[in-house]
């Protein structure tokens, strides 16, 4: 279960109010790279979590640190929504200040769906969906979705550093992006610990290699036509990083069939001209309608 | 640009067509986990790829083969939605056979909106997103979201091999395995030319550490209250994997202020109680009211 | 910011696993009437909250309490997805026992996707989607959507107690059932001390009433024809609640003109029939049609 | 069944057109305040409804009013599109004017897609998804929902009519304004009729209270650690509202176990070191892979 | 505006309630070829519609008619999920009555969200997207989008016709049936009096031709490899529909470049690797490297 | 299966770069009018085509096509999001150059999550959602959703026409104008070999019109008020278009009757008064609410 401190996790101070930059901080809470999605991935993960119960521990204590971030940046945001920021005065003299602020760059339901506060949104006004929370019972397999998730969301931190001019934020940021550099670390170590590339690869490593098709299981295969030369690097010769294959190159060809699927059921009603015997069909149809004008029952 | 071949990529056949297994291929197809996905991520990945050319091949390569990959189990899909399975002619004796079909597990829309064939959706009917498609720009950040995908796309292939009896799809499935065996392995190739641990963490490697707060760059920080112990591991002390730090263990404690808003801008339209001095606001409001009553103009 | 203990906030336990109804418990977590909604509802109100700081406080209270629920249901669904039901194990002889479990009401991804946990989704597997967090800023409006969000929330758990004979699943429910009453109870009792309904009424109660169209604030508009009679009741004759006006009824008429819009502007590229002087648009465009054909530019 | 009318129930004029005020009105068409919600919420609770018709006759009847309220907004929007707004004049004379008019603030789609005219979508762009209509059977937890809908619809109503200067708009919204006012009143006079806070709560009432937790029905849970105080206030002491209880306070603590989970099951492919017996599992993987290489089947 | 009455505009009389037919015929309420579509796309239409008048009349005419049907459906819905239908008692005797409905193929959310009531939602319980309402402003490519889903709406109520053996089911189909071939041939009408193929084509046939890239714009291109003939047809040779091109076939091949893209901007953050002269950027990211741990700023 | 080509179908040039512009194009990309979407479209049929193989081919042939344009559109943004644009400059002295960017109309997203490349979003960030794939099973049907298609598709294109001064950006949409043009020619082209209007027409024409309600198959209804003479065109009277009926027009009066469901059932805890029997209900619930304040079960 679960308490609450009515402090933040790191301050946050905004020098110099910018609704134009409360909108881009909403990318770090409900975009895909944001905060509210690695903290729903994290507690799903623990939640759901088999086997060593240390991981499950793991993933609950970061899980719980990331309700933290979401809130540091939703009072960042409405910070930033306060005040009338020097930007706009001029502009504001002319005209509504409210108008003047959301062609400033604002996002529209900043002010319209909240009066001035976060959304659950991402900086373009698409809400979070939770489709984007992985948590998939495999446990290394969890642990590379979370590297991908702290490798993108710190990217989009240090953008947001590199966009904003005021001190508070930059501090903010820099606090963010130091947890990001360990969150990345720390998914790493539990890969390394289960066995690294070698242990853990191919994922899942239960299921016994014997049942795949090996002779395309190290094999980069090139889909270029006109004699274009596949890209060559360390995944086309040497041996795989699991150790267990050589990596070859192949030239993509057809193996199967062309398909040819069954003419449609009757229940479906498909146009006539599509049935077994299509021509026929056709007058079949003709028929049927001369009967239909003429009153009788199909 | 692209081409076609009439022929597949590797035969699809089903000896015993399942409705209810077509419902679970189509978590393959367009599931988070599925084709649709990682055809667009490494095909946007190709298309947007700034930096080194044979990177960009690499992803456009792979992108293509996807498609196959897609067409291969969209005909699957259709080929176990035909004929009049074992399992359902017993009750398709007794009454309506799409009520059985459909009562046997099959996805409604399957017959519905199909007719009989594949859709772009997850196995519980959830039409696929395009928000699933990661391509940040960083080539390490979109690597680990392949690897990820794979992953789970691989997780995925073995729990439908393990789902079904039907030699043809267990050999279909077989292959699919072999390739995301592959593909887990060259998009971790890459990781490993551009310099493994040492040299891509963290990411993005661009951004110069020192902005960022690195006191807690290497710190795990525990949220358990009630003297619960943090769980040690590989992320709790010894050299971080990037080497560039040195794990170490804190306490969670808050770093920062109580937020303290400012009042509503009155255009938000809060509660006249919320405003500043509410009280005052209270008895302001029921003047304005009074006013209203008397006809007069706020 | 937040703290987690490992134990759970109430006792879960599920004495017959039964996939079934971890379908059902989906709709608790991740349906519009579910935890994740409220937990993210209460939490951006306190974060976004302006005014009276005791509010802030009690939505940050009781949205850390709601991560709890969370964390119980998912963990019910994870054991109700365990061991091998009594139901499904005749079944199960016959055929593939996954297949079997699948055809016996489980959600496919539950077992696809996260390898028999919890998905924050709904009971027929849409994902939840945050566009459903209300955080207008506006602190009675707010109190109105968390109480419809309790209620809608009660009756689903009561749903949920009413389709399980699980003496485990049973006791679970009425603890939530339970808090569902009192959440009910407290944000009402916010509106109680913020006015009730003479003080609070109309919400917003900072816009002045003097600039609504007044003649029908308090008017029943009927739209039924053929001299249907409106239904009656409280809200048809009498004092309104809020003491400000008297309640009537209205049959609907239109007060308003037929909308006539301007001809499309060219840069839309409507057809030229829809132009001004549709007639002369059709000429027109045959000219530059032939014009075209001869080469010429338009 | 439905009629219609091709004048407007009330008048739109807009004397300035204002793209980007067009983009504005969007929300209260498609937003989760707006009216396309309301206009399916009331006539799917009337098309559903069970028990006394007059509740069902009621809903009809606003849910009618309510598509006239779309026809008004969405008149509004295409008017707001119209013309050459004075502000982009100026703009207009230095580079295309479709390029102005958009970065003017106006929504991309109202051109690109719509050629000036209304979109179901809201002010960001994102389409009305119908899962925000709430009908649960319940008629009280649904007026509570009718409630909660009205008052950020008058809020957002009011934000509205803050934004703009154009007294033809001003005049509209004025109306929509005093129909949200009485649209308020009539779903709380529903709820007074069917018994108050007294009668009808807790939602549902037809829920034996007898089979919850009745210990924790009234209390107040407090998450808050390091002696922080809860907030006081009508929810901490007194007789609740619905007078079937006493509130009282308590701290929160976990009254539940650690979960603990099975071992994942073989067939969900979890990594063999999640396996019951983990250290072994890692063994017996090892000797699998060893087999694999040999060519033996698993 | 909008009037109702409250009699159906044609009779719903359901023999045997059948929840799993009530399931199905969700897919005409909410699914994309449903109800709810058409009625927001031609009254959307209609409130957009600029040029000849008597099309906004048409679109509105319809448009009314559709809430009607979606009324009639919902009604169906609900008849289907009431009594206790003759298929589940036998199953009702042993356990949970609820259970043996949900698991016969109800819908969950029937009963766990509407009590027994329709939802705005398809047949797999994805809820209606807004996004499906087509209005471009171009009232030809509006009337294929009319025609398209009333086809595609014409297929599925004949599957539905299909799937139930209730003479009161077939009889309401048979009525929606008809309706839908009235549609077909009236937004066809339209596009016969706009000119049909030879005026109205291409769509939008504004657009002056001769900007067009006119040796692409009648030639079917073949984008087979290994020497596959491409299929031919009406559209392979021959004068174009439109009377304005002759039809040919070409061998789709490159007329572009390959792209190269700009190195990534350095405030974009890619890895270093990424950077121009890649080499000398590794070194640089090296150096800063050691710059950062002795403290300096970069 | 597929293959690619390093080179564009088309040549892609940008001669002055324009994050704005970038912006508009995403709706070519990944807009319901867009080109994912028929790609998507144009493939799912071909895989789920049954009948005659030349149109699964055809429809082959041109979903393969379709993903070139996707790469050449998705080149164009990258183009568009290169370079210092000569508007931006200015600003750019006085300000940090990303926000002057952004706040020249660019979508957030291009430089927070992609670092300046396409996304598979539409111009207001909204993902591209597979249920726009229309592929019905009957063939004609599914050729009017892809003339739809391609007809709202080339109203957008020779939008963006207008839009932009830039020659590259002109000729490449001319090229894509031009295949827009063929393609609403091929699909028609199908049509009219499958019977045109009066072979294919009602679609689907498998279905005996004989169980079809035919009295009101060929029938206009008008849902107008208050003596609102009904639109007369080509539907009004005269032979129907398939050549199968006669047009007339009906003034819409109710045939069904008014609905009434029965009283909710007991699991579905309504509240009490909704019961069968309200006022005695209502009593019922007191005194069992008396009861449970004894302590007694219910």
């Amino acid at each position: 279960m679960f308490y609450h401190d009515k402090q933040l996790q790191y301050t946050v101070r905004v020098d110099t109010p910018n609704p134009h930059f409360a909108r881009m901080l909403q990318q770090a809470i409900g975009g895909v790279e944001g905060e509210i999605r690695v903290m729903m991935q994290y507690l799903f993960q623990a939640w759901g979590s088999r086997g060593p119960t240390k991981y499950r521990d793991l993933l609950l204590e970061t899980g719980t640190e990331e309700i933290a971030h979401i809130e540091m940046l939703a009072t960042a945001v409405a910070m930033n929504l306060e005040g009338s920021p020097g930007a706009l005065k001029e502009e504001a003299a002319k005209q509504n200040p409210m108008v003047a602020a959301v062609m400033g760059g604002m996002l529209p339901r900043h002010y319209l769906s909240a009066g001035m506060a976060a959304l659950p949104e991402n900086a373009d006004g698409t809400p979070f969906n939770a489709s984007h929370v992985y948590a998939s019972g495999n446990i290394v397999a969890d642990m590379y979705a979370n590297v991908a998730a702290e490798s993108t969301g710190r990217v989009l931190a240090t953008r947001l550093y590199q966009m904003t001019d005021d001190p508070g934020m930059k501090d903010m940021l820099s606090f963010l992006i130091a947890r990001d550099t360990m969150h990345q670390q720390q998914w790493l170590a539990v890969i390394e610990e289960l066995g690294g590339y070698e242990g853990a690869l191919p994922i899942p490593n239960s299921f016994p290699q014997a049942q795949e098709k090996r002779d395309v299981s190290y094999a980069f295969i090139s889909t270029a036509v006109n004699d274009i030369e596949p890209p060559t690097g360390r995944w086309t010769s040497g041996p795989s990083l699991d150790g267990k294959g050589e990596f070859s190159v192949q030239r993509a060809k057809p193996m199967g069939q062309e398909p040819k699927l069954a003419p449609p059921i009757p229940e479906g009603f498909a146009q006539t001209e599509q049935m077994e015997g299509g021509l026929l069909g056709g007058v079949k149809n003709a028929v049927r309608n001369v009967r239909n004008e003429l009153g009788g029952d199909d």
